[in-house]
């Protein structure tokens, strides 16, 4: 179903059209006009149907979308079928926030273990996930065959524990670090969270507004 | 030297723009050229000309880029020269990671105060500042004008403490909260971090690219 050169600003809307479509699921929506999914998603009519285009035939002319089968084929162009494993490295705040508060399972990602090296963590579960020490890693990673990364530790540290993660096979590092990452010619994805960069854009929007 | 009509994608790119500009300035770099920008920043010469021109006259034929005033200038159009002030909703694991390790100030933010209904937490400061009790928000605004609201409460309580930040005047709120917020026309911006957006991404890309 999936197509070659399908461009970034496509994918990056994709997880808003499966978040979407799953509001509308849950609200027992069945099926939805490109021009009401468009309205409820701020893009225009001709933009979804565009963007859907870009994967395959979704849309019925004259009957829109159903809701249900599209949002499972979405989910499974986001790769969400595919079984992917993950473990955060770093369990301070920011890493207990996701512990605790994210659902990695709704985005179709197992989190199955969190490394860090403070030993009044180190033992314990948080959320049913259990914390081993980071010089367990290896040793996980190879029994373990795992998808993500998830790089909550200090920056300080951020590119040694992405080449340890690297050499364990993970296939895509979730950055939170703030650094970038060593990754050369790896193959490996890198999808970068900048806190920064969503507080300028609200910066700009507020004095824009005012 | 703003316009009108900048497209999204553009204000999207310009908080990376002054990541970059920063880097570069640190490293010392004096001048730049567009493709050099460019390469640095995965992007085409022409598109970074085209990007800076929605906001004036930056480059030089020839000459590229001064990189500093290239940096103050996208702060400025960033508003990060307007003062803009910032409270925290929530001190629990997500508050305290942004309180503790978030450079609000480097965004041009000034942070004052957090939030919460936890006895422990309240009247003590992380990061040199003060956590008070959520009843005294009202008072805090009224005394306080506060362009930010940051929402690090749990979703259950995502739409009240909402209503409570732009009845207080807030210009922004800054949502982690992955709740819709019914801001209605309170002409309020709302900037939303959706973190399972991101970790679907990185799912797309990793199953693309295997």
């Amino acid at each position: 179903m999936k197509k070659d050169k399908v461009s970034r600003a496509v994918i990056r809307r994709l997880p808003r059209y499966y978040r979407h479509l799953s509001d509308l699921a849950r609200q027992g929506v069945v099926r939805i006009s490109s021009s009401a999914l468009g309205k409820s998603m701020n893009l225009t009519a001709s933009q979804i149907r565009q963007d859907l285009s870009c994967f395959g035939e979704f849309g019925q002319q004259g009957y829109g979308y159903n809701v249900e089968s599209l949002r499972k084929e979405v989910a499974d162009i986001l790769g969400m079928t595919q079984g992917h494993t993950a473990v955060i490295l770093g369990a301070g705040n920011l890493g207990r926030a996701l512990l605790e508060n994210f659902h990695f399972d709704r985005s179709g990602v197992r989190l199955t273990a969190a490394f860090d090296v403070c030993p009044e963590v180190i033992g314990h579960d948080i959320s049913g996930v259990p914390i081993y020490p980071i010089s367990e890693l290896e040793q996980y990673l190879n029994a373990h065959p795992t998808s993500i990364g998830v790089l909550t530790v200090p920056g300080s540290v951020a590119g040694e524990m992405a080449e340890r993660l690297i050499a364990g096979g993970v296939k895509g590092i979730w950055n939170f670090t703030n650094k970038e990452l060593p990754i050369a010619d790896s193959g490996i994805v890198v999808e970068n969270v900048h806190f920064a960069d969503s507080l300028l854009a609200l910066s700009y929007f507020i004095s824009e507004a005012t």
